[in-house]
């Protein structure tokens, strides 16, 4: 049992002490960020660095944050949650995002594995987020549970019967892009009109904002002085100061994100919501499920749980890793099976 | 094997030799229609009552309908797909449709079991004949088929890994209720605005025509003179006759019904949709999956196939009635294993 002392101290439980933890690297246009996870808790401090430009520097970094865990633990595999669409069998990108350009096409976890000699799992930042918060909520009995980001666009995951929901060809889970409106309105960053995250994503938000602003009477909004340098946090700001018009558009964006929750509700009726992403930190999720349950058929509406990620910004961390635990023989760990 | 000759003449390959049929029976607002079900197959004559008003004279109709089989057939078991909702696990009907009054409350398994001794399977219509159309096209390892009936209204079922999806509470694929307009211009049947149904479906159209004879210039149509009485009928018949405003109309429609299954596709990524109802006998199929694939991402429109129904109006008869062959245990048929 020597290996497991390198753990380190975070561990906290006899369960932790006879297990190898998986790194799980959450991969987003921005940053990456890394901590080292056991039966779906984490057990390590958070490192994160910048995501560095393009497809090799992106690999090498992420070679980097694993060996500097190497350096500590005994680690048994790697989690990536990417954007993007990731084919999880062979662990390659193969649908790229605008934040990562380029990306398409990189055997991840091939590349992982030949530079660390560690089993790699990859799989989608939104379907990763999603199952790392409905284990950590403890519903791997329910037979659905859907993880929706509110970010600069919506990203959901699906989880169905404890796993996550993929689709054929991987596409499953891209419900932003479901269409709300008929009125060809809002162009959505997907080259269509009318997306659910056209409305319901931030950028969203500041578009309703701009819409109400070119209405009359708006000059008595102090958004008006700033109406070019919009931002959903300061149209938030604005509302919770008590400006009419900022109140008004954030009702409206509760509305719109309400509208697609109530679609997903009545197309696969699932137990529980759990919002992530910079915007579930502003949106009333009581008020949210009030809207849900109104417009949902109420044999779906009864139960519906609406619910802000108790896993945060660490949802996907946790969930890209407990799926490469999942995919690792129990003999490649440390746990004897005695607990 | 004396048991296995009252099969009756319609039984055409060894396999089918050794096991007993099924009763599957569609019970719809209208009509009940039954017939003998063997590995998914049609084995027997369709029979067809009307549907009686109220519950117990339609569980009187249903066992009468069932002995009619049984003096000719050994019978295995009896599936029931119905309108309305249905809880599998205990056959009652647990949310009503305005096509059936009175209905939700019914343990239909319960009191058709102890009329004919026979085990009994209930289900959503929708979802039987999603089931149905699965087994009859042999994709049963399909990550997920997405059945869409085209009527009066938009019924869905959707089958993921080869089996029914039925959600928490029983109450999927009610996807005829995805909203998929801002603008409250449709009242839908279930109280809300601006459902796919009221588009896509078969009213959908009707009131898509309206719309569109209210506008200027639309005298020139020969459906000006029977605005009152219009159906979808007239309206396709009047388009197949080159009439210019019914031809916009009918494309309108399936623009509608494109956009629900372009917000599936996007959803949960099937591998086909397979539809049936009245409307679908009407509608383009290609020209449907041209929009599809143009509307969804393209990751989840490459190989999508749209298609209808192999099984058409038998498609709830044989989901419901192999659904009961599913759940009964192999020592009640006279499939002894050997094929």
């Amino acid at each position: 049992m020597s290996q497991a002392n390198s753990l380190g101290s975070q561990r906290s439980s006899t369960t932790l002490k006879n297990k190898l933890p998986a790194i799980g690297i959450d991969l987003g246009g921005t940053k990456l960020s890394a901590a080292a996870i056991v039966d779906f808790k984490v057990v390590s401090e958070a490192r994160t660095v910048p995501t560095p430009q393009g497809p090799d520097k992106i690999v090498a970094a992420l070679v980097s944050l694993i060996e500097s865990f190497q350096r500590e633990y005994v680690v048994a595999g790697v989690g990536i949650a990417t954007a993007g669409i990731v084919n999880c069998d062979t662990g390659e990108v193969i649908g790229s995002t605008g934040n990562l350009p380029g990306w398409s096409g990189t055997p991840l976890k091939q590349l992982i594995e030949s530079k660390t000699m560690l089993p790699v799992f990859v799989d989608n930042d939104a379907n990763a987020a999603a199952y790392g918060d409905a284990l950590a909520m403890g519903l791997t009995d329910a037979t659905c549970v859907i993880g929706v980001t509110l970010g600069t666009g919506i990203g959901t995951g699906i989880v169905i019967h404890g796993k996550p929901y993929r689709g054929s060809n991987w596409g499953a889970g891209e419900c932003g892009h479901i269409r709300i409106n008929l009125e060809n309105k809002r162009l959505c960053t997907c080259g269509k009109y009318d997306c659910w995250e056209a409305y319901g994503a931030g950028r969203g938000l500041v578009a309703t904002t701009h819409d109400l602003l070119a209405q009359a009477g708006a000059k008595d909004s102090v958004l008006s002085e700033n109406a070019q340098g919009l931002n959903s946090h300061l149209i938030t700001s604005a509302a919770a100061g008590g400006d009419k018009l900022a109140k008004e558009a954030v009702n409206l964006y509760h509305q719109h994100v309400s509208i697609g929750l109530a679609n997903l509700a009545n197309c696969l009726a699932p137990e529980y919501f759990i919002l992530s992403g910079g915007m579930s930190k502003v949106v009333d999720v009581q008020l949210l499920g009030e809207m849900v349950r109104e417009r949902a058929l109420p044999r779906n509406a009864d139960k519906l749980q609406v619910v802000k990620s108790s896993l945060g910004d660490f949802a996907g961390i946790v969930g890209a890793a407990q799926c490469a635990l999942d995919g690792i023989a129990p003999g490649t760990t440390l746990n004897t099976g005695t607990g």
